[in-house]
């Protein structure tokens, strides 16, 4: 059942925090690493390349867990949910948006000319976290 | 098959960068959290309290992830690995010993008298990363 967004999850997917997506492997094991994030009609959104491993691995099983922290205020929030694939040409946009707002550069300089991109919407279906 | 940690990862666990733990749920979801870590005997270390979600999670699967990003160089060390557990005297220390290293506080602050700690002790086996 989906859950809505804290405030707190709201400002730390806004910023310019990683993301750490937690996701689950084809033999079980866990695998996290560091995405960029943004808010998308309030839900969490990142962006890959399709064919990737992570990919792969998403469209297998499309849960995840998306972990921020906050520095300053030494906490985190942890969304887990399920994520929608988007493909096409707001997909390839989006990593130029995301490059602008991690990189302050308007494309992505990264970029592989043979790889097509693909935008992850995530649909939150537990908000956790810690605060001291 | 264990894997030698890398000369980076090994810099990062002693540095003062939070390990980003992925663990496996029993319903198959991943969970990321953040961790204290540092190096023991030439492998990531960190401590829980025994009883945790987290801490039962690891001992019916014991294949874990530790990410740790270095924000300065913008790139990241993921260390997958299976954790060993050590309760004790020395998992009771070292809740301190990590205190000292995170929050230059000769006791862990937060301390539940009613809890006995757990050190983990991860032997990797596999190490990935990017380097910009």
């Amino acid at each position: 059942m989906a859950t809505e967004l804290t405030d707190k999850a709201r400002d730390l997917l806004r910023a310019r925090t990683f993301g750490m997506l937690g996701i689950v492997m084809a033999n079980g094991e866990p695998q996290v690493t560091p995405v960029w994030v943004d808010l998308r009609d309030d839900r969490p959104m990142f962006n890959t390349a399709v064919g990737r491993p992570k990919e792969r691995q998403m469209r297998r099983d499309p849960r995840v867990c998306l972990t921020l922290m906050d520095g300053d205020a030494y906490s985190y929030v942890e969304i887990r949910g399920t994520v929608e694939f988007v493909e096409g040409p707001s997909a390839e946009a989006d990593i130029d948006l995301l490059a602008k707002k991690y990189l302050d550069r308007d494309v992505y300089p990264w970029r592989d000319p043979a790889e097509r991109r693909v935008t992850l919407l995530l649909t939150p279906t537990r908000i956790m976290g810690m605060d001291e």
